[in-house]
């Protein structure tokens, strides 16, 4: 963002990222996270409203990415085939950004309130997602369940790529979690 | 609660209700609520520790109905259907409390905070889930999925439920939405 500074965002984010696990979320402050990156306070204001910011700006981005190739998806793909090609979309973005999404993982892990958060900008990916299987032609009940299904497939694989030490790429857990998904569901 | 007032409890919850519908949530105070059912503030206090307490308090209830149920049924079913009986009895336990469960839902969706309160109750729902089909045998993967699938599954019924002019009831939406979602799932 903005040519004055071309990676003035990703160094903030770094050094926050780092402070926070340092010192904990609460302790560490803007003026800090800026020394850190070799940046003024008001850079830090350019580029992220506040210290939460810089763990959820990607949300937004990661939403758009969702929904979009979820609207593009062939429209002979079923609700769910259509949200999990989103959902793989979705993963490979976050694959290159591993260390980054254990760091906030971790972050996120120790504070109560960015765990509710959190959780807020899950439910409203998945209604987002909802909203956009409607627009496909699914009905309500089904674009509501794939959407959250969808939503809990990808926090599990989430979850199990962010612990794991195998190593297994993000979007191979997901297409693993929605097998799993299938076997357990098959027998309802 | 207390054999003192047998049915101060219910009369409470009423009153609040009504006025958190009335004046809206954040308006409606504990004297307010107190005065409606025709008791003490200290009765409140008595039995709710807040005016939020209201609205959660049969949360754990039925957490406890859902995991109890759960851990109870017979050992051959599979995780997901042990799940769909512990939803069977919380659908029938809330069925019994319609009109409080509409109008609770009407006060929770007119207010950001107490939405964010009632994504909490159910993560911790599924957590809880979770942690129940561990312990029956399931794997990692599988007890997650399932128990986030289940309370998705649940929420959904329960809007359709709450939605509904149809007048079905809620065990049934329940059966109807996990039918719904073999459906969506059989094709991945």
């Amino acid at each position: 963002m903005g040519r004055w500074e071309p990676d003035a965002r990703g160094r903030l984010a770094q050094a926050a990222m780092e402070l926070y696990i340092e010192r904990g979320f609460e302790q560490a402050t803007v003026a800090e996270i800026a020394r850190r990156a070799g940046l003024t306070e008001r850079t830090f204001f350019r580029h992220f409203t506040d210290k939460r910011e810089v763990l959820f700006a990607g949300s937004s981005s990661l939403e758009e990415l969702l929904v979009e190739t979820v609207a593009k998806a062939p429209p002979n793909l079923s609700p769910m085939d259509a949200a999990a090609a989103g959902l793989e979309a979705a993963g490979t973005l976050l694959q290159e950004r591993r260390a980054f999404a254990r760091q906030r993982q971790a972050v996120i892990a120790a504070n109560p309130d960015l765990q509710e958060r959190e959780l807020i900008k899950l439910a409203s990916l998945a209604a987002a997602l909802a909203r956009t299987l409607r627009v496909r032609g699914a009905g309500d009940t089904a674009a509501d369940l794939v959407a959250e299904v969808s939503i809990a497939v990808f926090r599990i694989a989430f979850q199990n790529w962010v612990d794991d030490a195998s190593q297994r790429d993000l979007p191979q857990l997901i297409r693993e979690s929605l097998q799993e998904l299938k076997a357990v569901t098959s027998g309802v």
